[in-house]
């Protein structure tokens, strides 16, 4: 496969596709999976690494942002100073495309968390458990103002039923690939906000929540709709954005219901035309 | 929810299920989710955090052992002196059964990597890219060893299109919870080696290999079957396991197929009854 210098969303390639018993040689296209680094500096304090994740490219700079935000680094658009790609001399070109800088215009309103650990000598006394998990993303502040920031909420049983149909249909990437998630915002009548595809699904995620961020809008939205399943992360990323009820086509883990109860979320689970489960906060789906 | 104080694979959990018009309020379950931290001892070195990852509580020591086979810190079950759940007194009980302590009879064959780095102060002069990403599973030596040990193998289109439904048929915590991945090793006429259930793909890919070098059998198979999609992760993992054809049920993404392309190992992509496509390697699939 030929590698760009700066990657797009889908990447052509050959393939030979089995259909009964032929065999035809044809093109085909896959979505594209390149690592980004994010890199972090701030007033007086130079740029340094805090996170590589394995995404499909484009909306870099919205991924970066909306990344830092749901760790709690920036709390929106005012806390930051510039979003660029790196232009250390020292990197080639496919590689520059791969490192996102966020400066920001203050000092980081929390140190970004060493979240998958590496070796680390001083953490052998320490457990884990989900009842901490839970704690951790309490601590962030965010969920406070994730109960209460939709006192009235109720959103339609209707308007569930069609957000997946609406999130598909603007999976353009998804479309030509077959392998992207999907992450979309949108208020309680269902309209859309912003869409946006990824490899990873948290990283959809966090692009749609970058994208209202750099847009100069709060990150905030009634309905977060997902194409997949629900794990514990993406609940950690819907509380952190202020989100109201976040819908999957897909089912919910444990934990992640456990985050939602605590969190005041509403989740929904298995959505789509004729049926759907209510998780989390049931008393905001109704007509 | 209430919680176990050690959690299995699925959680009971109360619902609101929307049908048509109608509400029903009933009992459901979920996949359980929960953290798991793994820990490295060798002789002379105290046991450290070198891992932690969101799973599926269940066969919790060989994702360990998996997990550290395929990072390169063990070639087999002879590196292994024990596996064992941790029993620091200082863990609640259920910290305990989420901490897996794995200790090696020899010196790790290689120091874990921090693969999701947190803030490294020494890594501001080094990018990342796709091509870097798989010199490094390359430098692992696992490759040499896949291209080369399935010299002659080729497998039957027939044996390929029935593989997604025998690991479908395994699933036994899926059909409750509707919320799991599955992976699973086959000989190359698709007779079933062992399968596993996971919320994270890379998580059930770790399990079959852990359970086979606990079980005293190599980790290489001809054939590893996943129910998700193909990211780097799984080829990476693929290729550590020696594997000949890796079958996923989904799509490949652009750097899966490159790393297994650079490392010799056969994928195929939306296998079903019908068709199947076949990425890397095709010259693995035939009669």
């Amino acid at each position: 496969m030929t590698r760009n210098r700066r990657p797009g969303p889908s990447t052509r390639v050959r393939v030979h596709e089995h259909v009964d018993d032929r065999v035809r040689h044809r093109e085909d296209r896959l979505a594209t999976e390149e690592p980004l680094e994010i890199r972090l500096a701030s007033p007086g304090i130079a740029a340094r690494r805090v996170a590589v994740t394995m995404r499909t490219p484009g909306h870099d700079f919205e991924l970066a942002t909306g990344f830092l935000h749901a760790e709690g680094v920036l709390a929106g658009a005012d806390d930051l100073h510039t979003v660029a790609y790196c232009t250390d001399h020292t990197l080639t070109p496919e590689q520059q495309y791969n490192v996102v800088t966020v400066e920001l215009a203050r000092a980081p309103r929390r140190e970004p968390a060493v979240r998958y650990d590496g070796p680390t000598a001083g953490s052998s006394a320490c457990g884990v458990c989900g009842t901490e998990s839970i704690d951790d993303v309490m601590a962030l502040g965010h969920a406070a103002s994730c109960a209460t920031a939709w006192p009235g909420l109720r959103v339609s049983p209707a308007v569930v039923r069609v957000l997946p149909d609406r999130l598909r249909t603007q999976q353009r990437v998804f479309d030509s690939t077959g392998g992207l998630h999907a992450a979309g915002l949108f208020d309680a009548d269902g309209e859309m906000l912003v869409v946006r595809e990824d490899i990873g699904r948290h990283n959809a995620v966090d692009k749609v929540v970058g994208a209202r961020l750099l847009g100069g809008d709060p990150p905030s939205a009634a309905l977060l709709c997902v194409s997949g399943r629900i794990g514990f992360e993406i609940v950690q990323k819907a509380v952190a954005a202020g989100v109201g009820v976040l819908v999957a086509v897909g089912a919910p883990s444990s934990l992640a219901v456990d985050l939602a109860q605590r969190a005041g979320l509403c989740i929904v689970g298995f959505a789509g035309r004729a049926r759907f489960v209510t998780y989390a906060l049931p008393e905001r789906i109704g007509v």
